[in-house]
C-alpha cells in the first residue's frame, strides 16, 4: 500500500537520526574515476567506505560491510566477477545493495551485464533517465554517461523496474524521481553546477547504500532510506551553491555540504513531495 | 605552407567559440592518478569525459566519441590491448585521437609501445620535452614523469616527431612548443604551481582532444585546436595564480578557472607567439 | 643502543633540511583509493610520485626511484606481482621500501599476503594500531579500514614487528608510535579531521619513503626519517585546522600546509617525544 507523505517524511527523520549515530560501513565496486571522492563524500556524510573490489577478498568483506555499492562505470574482468559475487553475497544475506547502471543503453556489453544483475534483485537501483529507462528496456540509452531525458519522463520506466526487483529505483537528476512498487516521490533542491563535478552521482549512490544500511538498523523502510540520501545530496549542493559559483570550489563546497547537513539537518532547500 | 600568426589567431579565436558552444565527448584511456582531475578539467572547460577503457567496449564507444585521449602513464594489460583498439579505431574513422607519452625514454616497455602506437598517426601527441625527444629518439627521457628539459631544446625532436606521424605535436612546459609540418608556435603564461598539481599535464592532453573535436565541427585546423587547448589552460593557470600562491588551492582554483576563461575569454595573461 | 630525544631531534633537523633541498623520486603501488591526492601530497611536501605498479615495469622504475612505497589497500594480482618485485629489488639494492598494511586482520587474503612480504624486511611499516597489531599476530584487526585501537596499545606490538624486521614501525593515529629495536618515540600533534579525508594516512606512507631516501643521502638514521615524516603531516594537519573547521575545505588546506611548513618549519604544533 502506498505511503502517505507524512508518513514518509516522519520516517526519513528517523532514519537520517539512525544515520547521524552511526554511518554505515558501505563496500563501493564502482569506476575508476571516482573512487577518492566517494570515499570523502561517504566520511563527509558520517559514513566509512572500503573499495575492496578484488576476488580475493570481495565475498569476505561482503560479509562484514553494512552495504554494498555496485557502480559499473567502466567494468573490467576481475572486478565483475567480484560485482557477481558481491550482489550475490549481499542478496543471499538479505543485506542492502545498490546497482548504478552508468552509461547503461550506450553500450551493450555493460546493458547485458547489468539486466543480469537484476536476478540478484537489488534493494535499489540509482541512475539518471536516460540510463534507467534503458535498464528498464523502453530507452536507448544517453550520450556518454549523460542523460539525454528528465527524471520525471523516467517514472514509467522506474516502476517497471521496481516492478520486476521488487526494489526501489531512482532517477536522479534536477528532480529527483524515486518509486518503490507502490508510491512515487519527488526530491527538489540541488543545484546545476553539481553535474559539473565528476562523482556527484556515483557517490549518491554510495550515500543511497550507507543510509539502507541505517534504515535496516532503525527498522526504517528502504524507500525512506534512498529519499534521506537524496535529500542529503540536494541539501549539500545547496550549500555548496551558496559558497561559490565556480566547479573547483563547488566539489570542496559539496563535500563541507555533506558534513554540516548531517550535523545541522537538511533546512529549507530540499522539497520531498508526491508528484 | 606556414600559417600567418595573424592567421592562427582567427582560428584559434574560431575553435574557441566552436567549443564554447559545445564540448568533445572525450574518451580517455588515462593512467590510475588522474581521472578524477582529467574529468573535472573537461567538465569545468565545457567538454564531456568518459573514461572507457575496458577491452569489452572501447571499440563501441570510440565510435560514438568526438575525440580520445591514450595516455601512457601506467600501461598494463587489459588498458594496452584497450589502448591499441582506440588508436586504431579512430585512425580508421578519421576521428582525432591524442597521444600522451608519460615517462618515455624512462622506461623501455612503454617506449616500445609509444613507438609502435606512432603507425595509427596520432593526430596530436602531448608530452614534456624529455618525452618528445625520447619518443623522437633523440633524447634520454627525463627524471620519472618530470622533464629534465626545457621544451625549446625540444623543438627539432618535435619537427621529426611531427614529420613522421603527420600531425601536431606539442612539447608542454613554461613555454608550450607546438609544432605541424610547417609551423612552429609558442605559447606562454601559465605559473609554475601547476607543476605542483598532479594531472595538469595529463589532463591537457583531454583538453587537447576536445578542442580536436570542436576544430573538426568548425572547419578549423588541428594546430589551432592543440595551440587553443594549451591557451586555455594557460589561462586558467594564470587565473589561479591569482587567487593562491599555494597547491592545495591551487588544484581547485585553476578547475575554477578552466571554467571562467571559457566563458569570459583567455584574456591578456596567455601570449601566443612565432618563434 | 637507544638515542635520546635530544640526538633524535637533531637529527630529524638534518633530514627535513635535505629533505628541503631534494625531495625523492618515489614509486607507489598503492590502492585505487588515493593515487592521486598521493600524488598531491608528495609534490605539495616537495617531492616527486610516480605511481609506476604494472610488471612490466616495476623493477626497472624501481632502479631509479630513491624509494618505494608498497600500500595493500586492494591488491590484485597484477599488482600483487609488482609489489612482490619492487620489495623484492629494494631489498636486494638497500634502498628503503615503506609497507602500508591497510586492513590486515580484517581480510585473510592480505593478511597472509602482508606477512609474506615481511621476508623482504620493510624498511618502515607505517599502519594504524589494529592494523599494526594483527600484522605482529596480537591483535583481531579494526573495522573495515579504520582502527578500533589506541596507537599506545600498540606499542609492544610494534616492538615485536621491530624485532622481526630490523626496521622501523610507526603505529599512526592521534598520537603517532614510531619504534625501532631500542627506541619509542611519539609523535603529537594534527586534527581530527585528517580522518575525515580519504588518503592522509595511505599517503604519509609515501612521505615515510620520500623522508627515508633523503636520510640515505644525509647520512641520518631511517628512524629520523619516520619521525620526521609524521612530524610534517602533522603539522600540516595543524595548519589545516587553523584554516577551516569542515572536511572538503581541509583536504586542500592539508596540502597547502604540506607545503607551506616544509618551507617554513613545522612550528610549535607538533610535539616529538619519549613516553
Amino acid at each position: 500500500m502506498s505511503v502517505s507523505r507524512d508518513e514518509l517524511l516522519k520516517e526519513v527523520d528517523t532514519v537520517c537520526a539512525a544515520h547521524r549515530q552511526q554511518g554505515s560501513l558501505v563496500q563501493c565496486l564502482t569506476n575508476p574515476v571516482v573512487p577518492q571522492f566517494t570515499a570523502n563524500v561517504l566520511l563527509a556524510a558520517g559514513a566509512s567506505p572500503a573499495m575492496c573490489d578484488n576476488t580475493h577478498e570481495a565475498a569476505e568483506f561482503c560479509a562484514i560491510a553494512d552495504a554494498a555499492l555496485v557502480n559499473l562505470g567502466n567494468p573490467t574482468g576481475d572486478q565483475l566477477e567480484a560485482m557477481n559475487i558481491v550482489a550475490e553475497c549481499a542478496a543471499a544475506a538479505h543485506s542492502p545493495w545498490v546497482m548504478d547502471p552508468v552509461a547503461v543503453g550506450v553500450l551493450s556489453y555493460r546493458t547485458k551485464f547489468a539486466k543480469d544483475l537484476l536476478r540478484f534483485a537489488p534493494t535499489a537501483i540509482r541512475g539518471n533517465a536516460s540510463e534507467i529507462s534503458a535498464l528498464a528496456g523502453v530507452g536507448a540509452g544517453g550520450r556518454g554517461v549523460d542523460s539525454t531525458d528528465s527524471s520525471l519522463d523516467a517514472i514509467d520506466a522506474a516502476r517497471q523496474l521496481a516492478a520486476i526487483t521488487g526494489g526501489i529505483v531512482a532517477a536522479s537528476g534536477a528532480v529527483d524521481v524515486i518509486v518503490s512498487r507502490d508510491t512515487t516521490i519527488t526530491v527538489s533542491g540541488g543545484h546545476p553546477l553539481m553535474t559539473l563535478v565528476v562523482g556527484t552521482g556515483c557517490s549518491l549512490g554510495a550515500l543511497v547504500a550507507s543510509y539502507l544500511g541505517a534504515a535496516r538498523r532503525a527498522g526504517c523502510s528502504d524507500l525512506s532510506a534512498v529519499v534521506a540520501a537524496h535529500a542529503h545530496a540536494k541539501a549539500a549542493g545547496a550549500y555548496a551553491a551558496e559558497q561559490t559559483t565556480l566547479p573547483g570550489s563547488f566539489a570542496a563546497a559539496y563535500l563541507d555540504g555533506l558534513y554540516v547537513v548531517a550535523r545541522d539537518g537538511f533546512g529549507k532547500t530540499v522539497t520531498i513531495d508526491q508528484p
